[in-house]
């Protein structure tokens, strides 16, 4: 059968995006840098969606809702941000179209030209600290702790799907505390959180640390992070979280009554995964063959498909895949039983394969002879024939095995990319044969980091938390250096 | 207690507002026109969402998710729908900011004008449909069912929160088919899926019947509502499902290849549901004291509250509250206990009142003692003493009683506020005198009908689905017609 995707050997780059489309994940749409998320797309998200709600809750997050319309002065106020990010948006300057007067399609009204124009949200804290103002008096009222689930928009040059695009979707944790401690503490945990579900839904390790000043979010004071290793070699940021000091509660006045009766500023955090998770998912496990999903995120966790030549065997058979069914949803494994006569099996396989989906069960005339169900893995493309008896434990183990394998897999093949370097020209060697995470010295300037920036492209992608303490010297001056930091190339 | 909210009869629109602010539902924003959804709306919101996409999706619908910004083009395209949506909207001009020369602030870089302008998108029939002509080509790709939770924007000049703002949250359903007949019935079913909605789950009777041309949905064929009643004797359409006929298909060009190797344009429908349902909900059954919730859409059903005069009390107390919240989590009640020390118990009091939790039950020492918890209701205010053995089961039913009792108030309010009337003068002194629903005849003509709305603010909210036959004359111009139709003034 002809591969349907470029081969990750011969353009990567092509092959992720082969395989965005061919899986039916997402595709441009007529709005520039705009995507549409497919249904399947869509479905893992959910599940990301659903299972990152449910943690946010756990915590002591509240969700709620902000306009999608920023005043444009609100992003004067706060110098580093305006820098990060009101520069590149949408603008919404008229707020009525009319006809033309030409008689064809209608134009812009310029007498509905707004008195201040609006952007499209890039990113909510200037609204929502805005907000707050109001919100809190005292003490009393602190910590609010909300989450937002919502679309903004970036307007980015060069957009790949997922990846970065105009418009995705994210959510935005935005909270406010008494104390510099708490908000620090909030900070952290909501890292934590990411990480864990990095690890243990999305079966992807992740590096958590601190990001350096020139690579912090716009109007932070520290950006924790936490980093993935694609196939490719490259890094991807999957998710951050921001000590915001009391910087935007300095710019939009929000100050409150401490137990003392004290007046001070709110102290602020700001934390958010966005749609890019699923290209760091696609990147992190799948092959030439298509997406590789574990369990936990995919939409359908087994497909069973009937192998028949006869029309009076297909009932038969979908009567047994019906009982095999009926047994795994009793354990809460998503499962499809797909009698489709409109394509063959072989159609079928390398779909559910470039599908993702986990485990594939097909049966045959003989199977149901013999009493036996043919188990096809996703992941090693491995095929056992089982017995029927007992089937829905084993494949719950099964899933099980899968979920871990991808993540020990995926875990492997970054403890084999990170590498310690400890020169300069053997930092750009094995930056441009092997990639991966070089941990390598620094001397802490950002005049240092910009230059090998510039040079190699790499960055300077965390300081890792509770990073061990060695001395050595910078491998671009010299100087000394009391850690190593974690570069790559990255997305 | 002083009253924190006007009282209806005295102005029920300052009442509908002082609750929604008052409740912590929303609230407005620094963006015109656009609302803030604090968390406890949100809650509710949330709510709806998760019941209804389920019910979407038992009824075969995927979600999916389509850009925020539309092509100004597209909007030429439909005549209609460029009239109904066009015109009053958010335009994206520029895609950048600049410092401004003054130094002061920043300014829209006159450089970074977009070629086409875009749209955000007010309803995406559009977008979608032009999206839909690249996944169709024959049968075997129909039906296509998918939904979209989004936000949307509408240049509305008078807002009030839910009911009517410039940016909204909501679902549109859009559909593609091979058949007329096809298309009728996902449209009706839709409807159907919404008035089960209002009705089991908003506890809020609704009339379904279709639109009149000149109220249908812009470039629909058959606009189908569900239309509630409000305490104040004013409808407010809930929902609508549109048969949108080939309009679409024809405009952006959809054609697919039926089986017998045919090619003809695909049947459409949309349908949604908006934040504007958190308004009915409101004005179906809250009172003076502040909102009342059906039990189904409740964040938190049961609050238990503690009464204590010493310190040494509250420990027991809470002992036996966490005893009985135990008891109703299991029965899947959604329960907090609020052991605050920071407000007294008639605070807590008035505030679940305004807050609409159905139930609240109260423990003091003497009920410690007897073996008792004082069971409050929030739609009558009554309250009874009951045993604390046994008391998840009462609830439970009460929850029931409750979820019911408020459905039957609702439908006998608009059962009493529904009436016939055979001339316009009656007409008009029962519209002014006493609002509601009122059945009437009319010639079937779009002048009549804009002649009655124009003299009265009355519109025609339906003609009933399976409406009964019956021979009269037009109140206004006396000319024959063959069944009533339902009039009133609407929100």
């Amino acid at each position: 059968m002809a591969k349907v995707l470029t081969p990750r050997s011969e353009n990567y780059a092509q092959w992720y995006n082969d395989l965005v489309i061919k899986a039916g994940l997402a595709e441009n749409s007529a709005a520039r840098g705009c995507m549409v998320i497919k249904p399947y797309g869509y479905a893992i998200w959910e599940k990301i969606q659903r299972i990152l709600d449910d943690m946010f809750k756990e915590t002591g997050h509240q969700n709620a809702y902000f306009p999608l319309f920023i005043p444009k002065s609100f992003f004067s106020r706060e110098a580093e941000h305006v820098e990060g990010f009101a520069k590149e948006c949408a603008v919404v300057t008229h707020y009525r179209l009319k006809n033309n007067p030409d008689g064809k399609g209608v134009v812009v009204d310029p007498d509905a030209r707004l008195e201040e124009e609006y952007i499209v949200r890039p990113t909510s804290e200037t609204i929502i600290w805005n907000t707050y103002r109001d919100w809190i008096q005292s003490y009393r009222d602190l910590p609010i702790k909300i989450n937002q689930w919502a679309n903004v928009v970036r307007w980015e040059m060069r957009t790949r799907l997922f990846l970065r695009t105009a418009e995705f979707l994210w959510q935005e944790g935005h909270t406010a505390h008494a104390t510099r401690e708490e908000a620090i503490e909030e900070a952290e945990t909501m890292l934590k959180v990411y990480a864990q579900f990095a690890e243990q839904y999305m079966a992807m390790p992740v590096l958590k640390g601190y990001k350096t000043a020139s690579e912090r979010f716009a109007g932070a004071v520290e950006t924790l992070t936490i980093e993935a290793l694609m196939q490719d070699g490259k890094a991807l940021q999957s998710g951050t979280s921001h000590f915001l000091g009391q910087n935007f509660a300095r710019v939009f006045d929000v100050k409150f009554q401490t137990k003392e009766g004290k007046e001070e500023y709110v102290w602020a955090t700001s934390w958010g995964v966005s749609t890019r998770l699923m290209g760091a998912l696609i990147m992190s496990h799948s092959d030439d063959n298509g997406l590789v999903l574990p369990p936990k995120l995919a939409p359908i966790q087994v497909v069973i498909v009937p192998i028949y030549k006869k029309e009076e065997e297909l009932k038969q058979i979908v009567e047994q895949a019906e009982k095999i069914a009926t047994a795994l949803k009793q354990l809460g494994i998503l499962v499809k039983i797909d009698d489709d006569d409109k394509h063959k099996p072989g159609w079928k396989f390398a779909q559910y394969e470039l599908q993702g989906v986990p485990v594939r069960l097909a049966i045959g005339p003989r199977d149901l002879q013999n009493g036996t169900v043919e188990v096809a893995r996703r992941d090693t493309l491995s095929k056992e024939v089982v017995p029927v008896t007992g089937i829905e434990k084993r494949i719950s183990e099964l899933l099980d095995e899968i979920q871990n394998g991808i993540y020990q897999r995926a875990l492997k093949f970054r403890d084999e990319n990170t590498r310690k370097v400890d020169s300069y020209d053997e930092f750009k060697k094995v930056l441009d044969e092997k990639g991966g995470f070089i941990l390598a010295h620094w001397d802490g300037t950002p005049e240092t980091e910009e230059k090998i920036k510039q040079e190699t492209k790499a960055t300077i992608r965390c300081i890792p938390i509770n990073n061990e303490k060695e001395e050595g010297k910078c491998m671009v001056t010299g100087k000394p250096s009391s850690q190593r930091v974690v570069f790559a190339r990255a997305y």
